[in-house]
């Protein structure tokens, strides 16, 4: 393309234009809207594009004297002219392909230039608007998606100025996503021609996206001049795609493949279950909508270490700044004294989808004291508050919260996901409640029931304790004796509640250290408990104790130095199975897990025992309760070695969290020391805990999957963790081929959606 | 072969023996000695081998009322027969391949049979001999090696009775190896004949070892009864193969493969450096040689905790058994209050080369109050002892140890190691004392100085300890100022004990963790030396602490966060390395060394950053001082990316030990939890922290090697880690084409030889 054809008309005065395929590729930005919505037809105020190439040269043929490119822009500028011959004022503007605070905004009423040099020198106001332009897109480091563009091709566009008054809409309502001119800005729009509409659903068809539209009214004639996408609220989104395909501008599987997997995460906002009777301790503005319940933290450091062990906090600091965002990532909700819809804590919550009340005028913070006072009431960290996003209210302690609901936009989208998706999704869920919040949102399963977390009682806590500290074999099954009555209870409810969907219970997998009494009185009641004297039992836990627990006496370990524990978990199971299987048509599906293993011995070694256990329970061959062995594989050996491991077992599934902290000998607990700075100084791009490192611990897999399919062509494969909930990781997987994934229950809609645009 | 030729003779008393290659290969044990005596046409009783199988078929036969075995059989019994034609009394004897306790004794004086059917009759002396001896075979789980052996290949030996007396000697001395008739069991040798020298001669050469033989001794005529291989000391081993090649017996070449590395290991103890002012608080018997300081510990489970964490320490319990092989194992010295030289703590420590005092009359232990009497005086665990395993002394404290030096046998043998080694062997040291000493055991350079130990000085470790609790850069920068001239002395003493050998030094590397102050007095000192109150300075030491340090803010991450620590370490190196260049002839060679890296850009940014140092320095082109850059390769993603890494440095070196920590998920710190039990449970069958685990950790290596190799040709690769002294690894990383390894000074002889085997 020479650079003649790089200044040309996208919407002439006069006829229609006709872009060749290079002249195409360069609308980017409004440009391409203009273009468009022009060339369907629709009255358009005549437009231009120079590219920063065409520019720069028309600059430099100025000081060789030379003017044949000169000749073509003026020919360009006369394209702006109508029949009536008479050369319009013009409008300058960027037509940039991302929103970017930099750019220069439009330069109205400049004169048409009167002779030819004029259009060029940029002493004269027309060239000097378009030298400007092509400068402001200078901070390319301010861009939002950080590409680095192709400098030279950037456009500016010259348009002829419309007479009449310039009105701004939207084409679709921001809140609810119905179609037809929308306020922008809150202020009430004036009565439109009804052309308006025609106009609203070209664009809408062309764009698929809410867009901001520009255009002038004159004596009953509508003619457009601008538009350029807006972002509204996930849920808005969402309706408007399903009303795209109900107006048969979409099919459902472009509508399924245009929503945003991490847009719609978002709308999955727990809601405050019952909030009438009771009263907030302070109201704020509600500046990002859903309701959160955590620990009070103070500084971002905390909220990303509390995170990392799994626990909800809310961030309560005077205001936020750029230095808290991944505190904010990490934090369940925000609470801020000062700041209110657009300050950088609104902006921020609602981008990551994190309930924030802002602007509590009542609330003041102490930093480094480390407390803060709500009115009368004083605040330390550790204490528990409530916040409700939607409203602003702000409630002591926990309150109970109530999931959101599938139905209406998303259950029509999800439905549509199902038909075109052939991996399923499961969830990782303990207990009866979250298995039925899940279930709601099309759980196909339980793919990780993390047994340990059976024993969070006071009760159980101090049997288990009781076993932990056991001097010998025989107090240990003593100890244990009394647990399985209690989990067989559990197991059978949650069997029960997930009606013959498999369910893959992992055996206990935390290190022990992390259930050993830490404060004085739980140190003193498990002495008593004990029969031993506080000191002996203090020396003991000075020995026990673990310098690195994620990497200790956890996981299978602890099945094969106290096999008392596989057997307790076994029976338990078995029993649990047993009894829900009497209630129900369907039989129970007990899928059982292995954790942390590293060698194909450790596999064999509990496999023998298991399986023995299952026989001695008359199960090995029931048609009421199937049973299948399997083994996570989330350390790197395990990754090597899964063709050693294969043929012993039904399923693998992929523990990523662990196998990212150990690919990259990272500790998720203790990361926040360094991740911010890294993150900061661009050594890592995302944060390897939230998408997968594709590289690394993605190779690792890949070996896996290759290995252990080579070996047993039959092997069922998993991936569990907080990756099978995010979109990027999500597509990786999805290439790999394997059979199911399983995340947190509010990921699961997510992970329909992403899983059903990956096999599209 | 048929079962027929399963009966012979291996030394007849008539003419010799002419064995099939089938026949040579069913001499186990014994039969082999025998019939290469008796071959070689020295005076050997009349001997007779068959196997299993065909002793089986021949009682088979019987059922059958066969005879044709038996005529072979009775045949062959004949060839004992001497030209005098009278039957011989006849003694039967095992033949195992390795020495077995359940084996029975040699039957003497059994009657020939005076019918054939007597020969086969298990109600016969002879029968009942042979049916016995198959019979002891039978605890084939007690045999040394564990291995499986094909039974129906088994053999029993049927021998002629000599006359005269039988004399037991060994073929060289048990402690110096010299060659010639040795007393076996301290009991004086009779006078014997002349021609017992060409025996010794003759089975020193075909054997290549110390062994035990029996001769009769008849009128001034000695016959060649049987012999079997023993261990002596690894002195004496090496002393003998060094005199085999004095002799001409063997080559250098075949001294040097067959030397047994870990045996040698064994030689290269510690002697106390001056003994005679000093007066011993005990002493026992000396039982296995050697001399140790370090903790006191009264289990092995502490034993194994702190040798996890690198620390000496003595194991103090009333006796050993089987259950504390583990801790003896990790102990640096053993001492018990009972048993002597064939106790189990005696055997087990000379069998791991540990040094051990055993029957201190005056010390008793109790180890659930962990505290142990010597004498008067009361000892509890963390309080230091010395022990002498050479003279069985135990000293109070710590006393200075001397190394063991490189002389005599070993330096021969290491000699001949080198000409056929091309793998260079460096060392892991920090201080200039042990630099001497890797230098005196032939180190050709240092491969792993861990900077981190120069900051192990009260003086320091304050100045360390206000960088690591700066609140920021300023204060940080401030702190460390006053470091760089100490380190810049150890760098330069370091240089040039070394004399112009390379040294890595990697940067600074463990979790500040591990400086926090810990004791109310450190903390006290630290935050008055900050200026803080001790109260809020526990609130930060609370926030910093970590979770699993290991895989922490550690490594190139403390680099990338507090840049100023890497400018302190590379200015203090620098100018160390200038100054010492200054001294000598040969130009300083400083590697630089990045710790656990996981990606490239970590790799990325510290050069760009450390090469600027260089440059500022005027350094990056010097004669004096030659500068590389490279980085550690620890963990399992750095492996799979070192593609990546390996074009933006000189070097990689594989950390070994921080691998296997992460490629198996285990702390090593934590892992005797488990570890023993593992072990004892046949999950693991080594230590993957002892023997480099090939499988798993290996695969990561060697996938690391060919990426890197294949991203850049010239990229020089090394090990360090305490795998490059074990000889099971250093097979595998001579096999991987690795250019050097690094292990500690002791190890370095071991490695020059094993290099040298391999390489043959």
């Amino acid at each position: 393309m020479s650079l003649a054809q790089e200044m040309f008309a996208i919407a002439p005065a006069m006829a229609k234009a006709n872009l060749s395929a290079s002249q195409l590729k360069l609308l980017t930005g409004k440009a391409r809207w203009i273009f468009r919505v022009a060339d369907a037809g629709f009255p358009t105020v005549p437009t231009i594009a120079i590219t920063r190439a065409a520019w720069d040269e028309l600059q430099a043929e100025r000081g060789r004297k030379d003017k044949r490119l000169r000749t073509h822009w003026v020919a360009c500028l006369f394209k702006l002219v109508d029949k009536d011959g008479v050369p319009p004022k013009l409008v300058v503007r960027t037509s940039a392909s991302a929103h970017n605070g930099g750019l220069m905004p439009a330069r109205i009423g400049i004169p048409a230039p009167d002779l030819p040099e004029d259009a060029v020198d940029p002493n004269r106001p027309l060239a000097r608007a378009i030298k400007q332009a092509f400068e402001s897109y200078g901070f390319s480091d301010r861009t939002w998606t950080g590409r680095e563009e192709d400098r030279s091709r950037q456009i500016v566009l010259v348009q002829a100025m419309a007479g009449g008054d310039d009105e701004q809409f939207l084409t679709r309502n921001a809140t609810t996503g119905a179609l037809g001119p929308a306020p922008l800005d809150g202020s009430p729009l004036p009565r439109m021609p009804d052309s308006v509409n025609a106009l609203i659903a070209l664009l809408d068809a062309k764009a698929g996206r809410h867009m901001a539209c520009l255009v002038s009214v004159e004596k009953g004639t509508l003619r457009f001049i601008s538009a350029r996408p807006v972002q509204a609220t996930p849920g808005a989104e969402l309706n408007a795609a399903v009303d795209r395909v109900d107006r048969k501008v979409w099919t459902p599987q472009s509508a399924v493949s245009r929503v945003d997997a991490n847009r719609l995460a978002l709308m999955l906002h727990p809601r405050l279950k019952s909030p009438e009777g009771v009263a907030p301790i302070a109201v704020g503005l509600g500046v990002s909508p859903g309701a959160a319940t955590g620990i009070i933290v103070f500084n971002p450091e905390d909220a990303a270490r509390l995170r990392a062990r799994g626990q909800h906090c809310i961030l309560v600091v005077n205001e936020t700044g750029p230095a808290d965002i991944e505190g904010m990532r990490a934090a369940t909700g925000i609470l801020t004294a000062r700041g209110g819809m657009s300050s950088h804590a609104g902006v921020i919550a609602r981008i990551t989808g994190k309930p924030c009340v802002a602007g509590v005028r009542t609330l003041s913070v102490d930093a480094v004291e480390m407390v803060c006072r709500i009115g009368d009431r004083e605040f330390r960290a550790g204490e528990r508050l409530t916040i409700d996003g939607t409203d602003g209210s702000v409630y002591l302690g926990s309150l109970p919260l109530t999931q959101p609901q599938i139905g209406g936009s998303i259950g029509k989208l999800l439905g549509w996901s199902d038909a075109s998706r052939s991996i399923s999704v499961r969830t990782n869920v303990e207990t009866v409640d979250s298995a039925r919040t899940a279930l709601s949102f099309g759980a196909e399963g339980i793919g990780l029931a993390r047994s340990e977390h059976m024993f969070f009682s006071t009760e159980r806590m101090v049997a288990l304790r009781r076993m932990i500290l056991s001097e010998d074999e025989d107090a240990r099954s003593r100890a244990l004796a009394g647990l399985v009555d209690y989990q067989t209870g559990d197991y059978s409810a949650l069997f029960s509640a997930m009606k013959g969907l498999p369910v893959t219970v992992r055996l206990f997998d935390p290190p022990l250290h992390e259930f050993l009494p830490r404060t004085d009185e739980e140190i003193e009641e498990t002495a008593a408990s004990l029969g031993v004297a506080v000191r002996a039992l203090r020396l003991r836990l000075e020995r026990i104790a673990e310098i690195n627990p994620m990497l200790g006496h956890r996981g299978v370990r602890l099945a094969i130095t106290y096999p008392e524990i596989l057997q307790m978990q076994m029976q338990a199971m078995l029993a649990g199975a047993r009894a829900a299987s009497e209630t129900q048509n369907e039989p129970v599906i007990v899928e059982m897990m292995v954790p942390f293993v590293s060698t194909a011995t450790e596999v064999s070694w509990v496999r023998e025992r298991a399986m023995a256990i299952v026989e001695n329970a008359g199960l090995s061959r029931s048609e009421r309760v199937k049973f299948s062995f399997g083994t996570m594989i989330e350390l790197p050996r395990a990754c090597l070695r899964t063709g050693d491991i294969a043929h012993m077992v039904d399923f693998i599934s992929f523990g990523t969290n662990d196998l990212t902290q150990t690919t990259f000998g990272i500790s998720r607990d203790d990361a926040p020391a360094f991740l911010a700075a890294y993150q900061r100084k661009g050594v890592y791009e995302r944060d390897p805990f939230v998408s997968l490192d594709v590289k690394g611990v993605g190779e690792l897999i890949q070996i896996a999957i290759q290995r252990g399919r080579a070996a047993n062509p039959k092997l069922k494969i998993g991936i569990c963790g907080e990756h099978a909930g995010d979109p990027a990781s999500l597509q990786f997987f999805s290439g790999l081929g394997v059979d199911y994934v399983s995340c947190s229950p509010y990921r699961v809609p997510v992970a329909r959606l992403t899983l059903a645009q990956t096999s599209t």
